[in-house]
């Protein structure tokens, strides 16, 4: 059942699976700091009803974890040393977007979890078939933050004003993700050859691919917006 | 499947059925007052490995939740006003134990989960078949909480000073536990005779019948802190 047992296979290619080790690593440490923040955003739900809706998101988060971590673990890694890696990407983020507020939480999972599930859009083509599966099994335990576009909605409702200082707010999130990601793309080779599809090219990948990649996924960010109302 | 569609079954007893649907509310709201907790134990773990291992404690207090809440809503409840009576229980305990380190939300987290297992063994003879079912399966999924022993007996390997300090912290969760329990009992008489599986029997229960419960529970607490290494 892994890839491990099939000899002349692409994980058999030492960039390749270094690249695919650092994904499964870095979207394992995402998922776990996205359960931490619903966590945080748990407590300040204003109801019982709410609050059951964002644990209810975490537990599809945590449920991703234990599949990547699982697979960190079948590919003979230690999935735990691979993840701390990328503690230092998702700290800054995080820093650099500290909510103030509930809706502000709410609005910073539901962005989150539509990069992530773009973002594994993006490179489920270019993976090998054991990976390939787990990355769809991910994405297709979606869904469970629909209710903030309810919940952001009501709230726009009820007073205007909140729409600008939200659409703020999600261009904030999107810049410091991009930024980050940049980081990631700067300091990653092999993972970011994975990602933009050029592990088999021959002279790797140019920026170019990359900035479509990134255009791509704020596109798809902004048309998310446009469902909540806000203006991205 | 449900004991809604099964006429003269034990649910249309007005009685037997305030008690189940209070059983499964305070249950509920005890398995998410625990996740709860344990996600604030996460935050404080030392390395990712034993997050991972309090995260896996609490997915796990997660979908005995989600089993609790749906057979609410299988019993024609809304789950979140049935658990809502609980919250001020659960917030008297959780007020009266707040920790003040790692080791003591350690401790806590696995003696609530003993006593959330005895507490379960002790209803679920008492229990119609559905009921039981999901009291049998929810304690089925246990053992989350082992990782527990190796750390608290590390520790007192490391400094043998915190043994004493955990065995009076262990007594105070249970003194405190007993003490809400009683509440319970005092305010909930259809709940109180069917946990004592008094239900069905004419006379309903008396104290001494919940007073052998609890010495039974206080036992097997006491089992398991020795399994620790402390005085309970």
């Amino acid at each position: 059942m892994t890839s491990e047992s099939t000899p002349g296979g692409p994980l058999d290619d030492p960039d390749y699976r270094v690249g695919v080790v650092e994904l499964l690593g870095l979207l394992g440490f995402g998922e776990l700091s996205a359960v931490e923040e619903l966590n945080e955003d748990a407590q300040q739900a204003p109801d019982l009803a709410t609050k059951v809706a964002i644990h209810t998101m975490a537990a599809s988060e945590w449920r991703h974890f234990v599949q990547l971590r699982d697979r960190l673990v079948e590919l003979g890694e230690d999935p735990y040393a691979v993840m701390e890696s990328f503690r230092a990407t998702f700290a800054r983020f995080h820093t650099r977007t500290e909510t103030s507020d509930w809706l502000e939480g709410l609005l910073k999972a539901y962005v989150g979890d539509g990069l992530a599930a773009d973002f594994y859009r993006e490179i489920a083509a270019f993976l090998d078939a054991d990976t390939r599966q787990i990355v769809l099994e991910t994405m297709s335990d979606t869904g469970h933050s629909e209710f903030v576009v309810d919940q952001v909605r009501e709230a726009i409702a009820a007073d205007p004003k909140v729409a600008g200082r939200l659409a703020l707010w999600s261009r904030r999130l999107m810049g410091e993700a991009l930024s980050q990601a940049q980081m990631v793309v700067a300091e990653r080779d092999s993972l970011t050859a994975l990602v933009v599809g050029a592990a088999d090219r021959p002279g790797g990948f140019d920026l170019a691919t990359i900035g479509r990649m990134f255009t791509r996924i704020t596109e798809a960010h902004t048309e998310r917006m446009g469902r909540l109302g806000l203006d991205a």
